[in-house]
């Protein structure tokens, strides 16, 4: 039986955050998916499309709808986003439209460069979501599925909850 | 909406492999899974069974015997299993009379102790899919969600594929 | 024989910056170093003084004073600093007047959270250096010992190098 | 002033063991020592001679033969070796002769493949040594710097001690 593709398309936030000495700061840098993929030794066929680097606090509804239609457009049904946590479940909201697709939100709430991070198991959480979770909109985070329509970021515990 | 308790089995494997100068070689060490959990900031509830310790190719129908009675034995109906690679398929299908249970089992194919392992990406895979799939015993390893009772070992690739 | 105790100051800098996701930045946080040291598996006698936590480019000359007379007053003839890059030479300058003890100071350019940072290995050159140098104000960086009262910061480069 | 050359020789040992699922054991691999000075964003000029791939205690007097002449031959006055740390000192001893150099032997009791080891802090505190000690045979391991002539391990703690 062949594996079904899956789509990730990155938008930026914490998980691709990176140091730079000579600014001083952090800043969203080239991402981290495809090298923690390697890491992760995955064999599923994937395509990764680094959409934009942002902070997700930065997404605007045009980024959103550009979102929405890279993943209409696709031909796989099955869509990992890394995302910024900020506004994770914003994005979730603007992509329930979209039918017959099974797309999964993940971020990370330490970069992935650092050496205790969340990024790779939330990574690997969404990777598995999205080829057994039924169609819809689902937020991969602290080890738990939620809904993405109904999910929240509980901003002062740094946890996502169900609502 | 209450969500689901993950209930952990650790058998051993690569993934708890730590090194021991003393000895000049590698044993299985207490299990990393509890720290791995507490990385990936995971809140969803679980508890963690330390069930043995053993390379997957010295467990035998007992030890097998063991792990299904004590999935059989708790509350929990979402499981995760830590268990070696090589007879991993075998274990799987020592399960398949369990029903009414979403059980999962993943490895590694470097340890949790090396900084680049993909043990974190696949508890991730394994934590989602128990929620995520419906009953029946699953193998999540290089990114793909397999049908634990299918399911087989490439030895010579390091890879699991769909037989 | 017995060994030389080594005190260790610590002033902040990228080395001990850590990620604060509520607040969507990084700020120096608890010293890392112990936790180096312990990685390390140093058995060396060593005390560690968590004097200040900042930018080194916020230093003031009151700051150097105390890194100053902390270490004059200290016991320890062998002394490691650890302190931003930006402001290191600055400092190494204002402890040149310190006669009979061998000082290094060491930093990061990436920090030491950061699963590839340079702080391990300048801090080992640091304990390495106020042990194996002449009494004096070094600094280890970018796999040198330099002469702390000569060297400078090329902050386009994001190197130490010779004057 | 210009800086002093750096020849890094890597003999093998615990710091370059990888593990090999395939074989499910572990083996001394493709040297990590290049990758370790790069992270470590090492600017200092150094070259690395991979002489050979073992465990110390495989070492034979032809070995140390070979290790003494490479470096005898060699226009490096600075001189690293990576080496496994049960007869680090047996080697260090065999390098007695050598005049005119400073020579550091430094390994790992924890494979710099993991993600929590003393590989890199014990290559820095190498690379300082060379640079800062007057020529002899020198070790540098659990943080400290050890006379190569008269240092032994304590090889039930694990530990390099003074004799």
């Amino acid at each position: 039986m062949a594996l079904p593709p899956i789509l990730v398309v990155t938008t930026g936030g914490t998980i691709d955050k990176q140091y730079f000495d000579a600014l001083s700061e952090y800043q969203i840098a080239e991402s981290v998916i495809g090298r923690l993929l390697k890491i992760a030794r995955v064999t599923h066929p994937f395509r990764v499309i680094e959409l934009m680097r942002k902070d997700s606090l930065e997404l605007t509804d045009a980024d959103r709808a550009l979102i929405a239609a890279t993943i209409a457009d696709a031909p796989e049904t099955h869509v990992v986003i890394t995302h910024g946590t900020d506004t994770m479940t914003q994005t979730a909201r603007a992509l329930g439209h979209l039918t017959g697709k099974t797309i999964v939100l993940a971020g990370a709430l330490a970069p992935a460069r650092f050496s205790e991070s969340d990024a790779s198991f939330n990574l690997g959480m969404a990777f598995a979501c999205c080829q057994s979770a039924p169609p819809g909109v689902w937020i991969t985070m602290n080890g738990s599925v939620f809904n993405g329509l109904t999910a929240r970021k509980d901003r002062a515990a740094g946890t996502f909850v169900e609502s």
